[in-house]
């Protein structure tokens, strides 16, 4: 297991400078890899995957590789990496400092190491069994999610209203109803903010293995619950409920299933 | 304009460990101020605006003070400074690095120097007349808007759906379906990065002169334009436009005017 942190924070360093270098940058230009909507991807999502495909080569050349914009490539060690180069491309477009590279590695039943690092705070926060801290601008410190409150009292955030079908969008909207606050699109940045005990639920619909396994890794290490809509495991990606806590993770799954039968 | 300058630096440097003090701490409470909604008031945005009537007293003692939070303070010299200790307060307790400490000083035509500061990446935005500039964790920058492009091509932020009437939703609904992209939530820092030459519109409904006089200064300072949805000055509030250009402003304001007939 202290290998795979080593190699986390490894990848992570390699990957900040090359997201920064194209960050604000005034001639970074967004292809789309969807022309039916728009999907963007930039010449910053491609380099980090390179850097940090290239520090996997060196480190771990017998472990698999999953990446968002570089495919699969097979290992023999039944351990995968999981990375999605820019998590939130339309926010790294946009300037906003909520994007994040995401990294993940463990066996095929779920992520066991995971980092959200955000470059252009300096902020990186990571889980693993018995370690989930976040070290930011302002110092290093522990993860904890929030203790249980009534759902009339949390805080949830989505990147909805842009992501999920009509019927996922009228689910998420019942447990937003009963919440005291909703916020939209911060993309990893939410599960950041679970992980730092600062909100009580993420819920999105529609993402893939590399939007959640670093934030399963990270919530789970600082107490929080990662599921699908049905309590199953999501590593594989699809509706995502991520939570601070049983409680509020089982009040808001029974909305959302209720909805959705 | 030194002076002012010189007093708005001040300010933002007393504001900033008056928030952060507070700023994802576990025991940090909202005041609900309008029990019918949520409209939350914090010790946080309390005390940073005292931190900067202090700084005011020694300072500028016969100028004018508009605060958020502790109202209007009468003047002799002409000139009023207006306060919002945290815009974005709904961030601010959710944890997220995008609200704002708004500073704004001018006569009554409108302001003339204006300061966004975003105290836990460390980050200030400042416009007045020659002078627009960030500084931030990775050095210190020259703010200008961006040029013109299509309507098709361009950004637009703004914090609805959580703002606004039905009417004025639908008119920013027409504007957003002819954009590119459409983030939601960012509060100040959507202005900060309109300055940046990041994105190229916000629109938004029912401000208060505090939530829009620093963001009127650092824009215009960058090249841009903020009126209100028919073309007029809105430092005292109301429905905005903000644009990084002439053209797209145009463009923008046609479509909401037609929509508000």
């Amino acid at each position: 297991m202290g290998d795979l942190i080593r190699v986390a924070h490894l990848l992570a360093d390699a990957a900040r400078p090359a997201t920064l270098e194209h960050f604000r940058s005034t001639g970074l230009e967004a292809d789309n890899k969807r022309p039916a909507d728009f999907d963007p991807v930039t010449e910053g999502d491609r380099a980090a995957e390179r850097a940090m495909r290239d520090v996997l080569a060196a480190e771990r050349p017998d472990d698999a590789i999953i990446g968002e914009e570089y495919g699969t490539k097979e290992g023999t060690s039944g351990l995968t990496w999981v990375l999605d180069p820019i998590d939130g491309t339309r926010g790294y477009l946009s300037g906003t400092p909520t994007w994040g590279v995401l990294i993940a590695a463990g066996p095929q039943s779920g992520p066991v190491v995971g980092i959200i690092d955000q470059p252009y705070i300096g902020e990186r926060f990571i889980g693993a069994p018995n370690h989930a801290t976040v070290t930011g601008p302002h110092g290093t410190g522990a993860l904890r999610t929030r203790a249980a409150r009534p759902l009339s009292q949390s805080i949830l955030f989505t990147t909805f209203p842009e992501v999920g079908s009509d019927a996922e969008r009228a689910a998420f909207d019942a447990v937003a109803d009963q919440a005291q606050l909703v916020r939209y699109g911060c993309d990893c940045y939410a599960y950041a903010l679970l992980a730092a005990g600062q909100i009580d639920l993420v819920i999105e619909a529609g993402l893939n293995s590399y939007d959640i396994q670093a934030p399963i890794a990270v919530i789970q290490a600082a107490g929080g619950i990662v599921t699908d809509w049905d309590g199953n495991p999501v590593h594989n990606g699809g509706r995502v409920i991520a939570a601070a806590n049983r409680d509020i993770h089982q009040q808001a799954m029974e909305i959302l299933r209720s909805k959705m039968r």
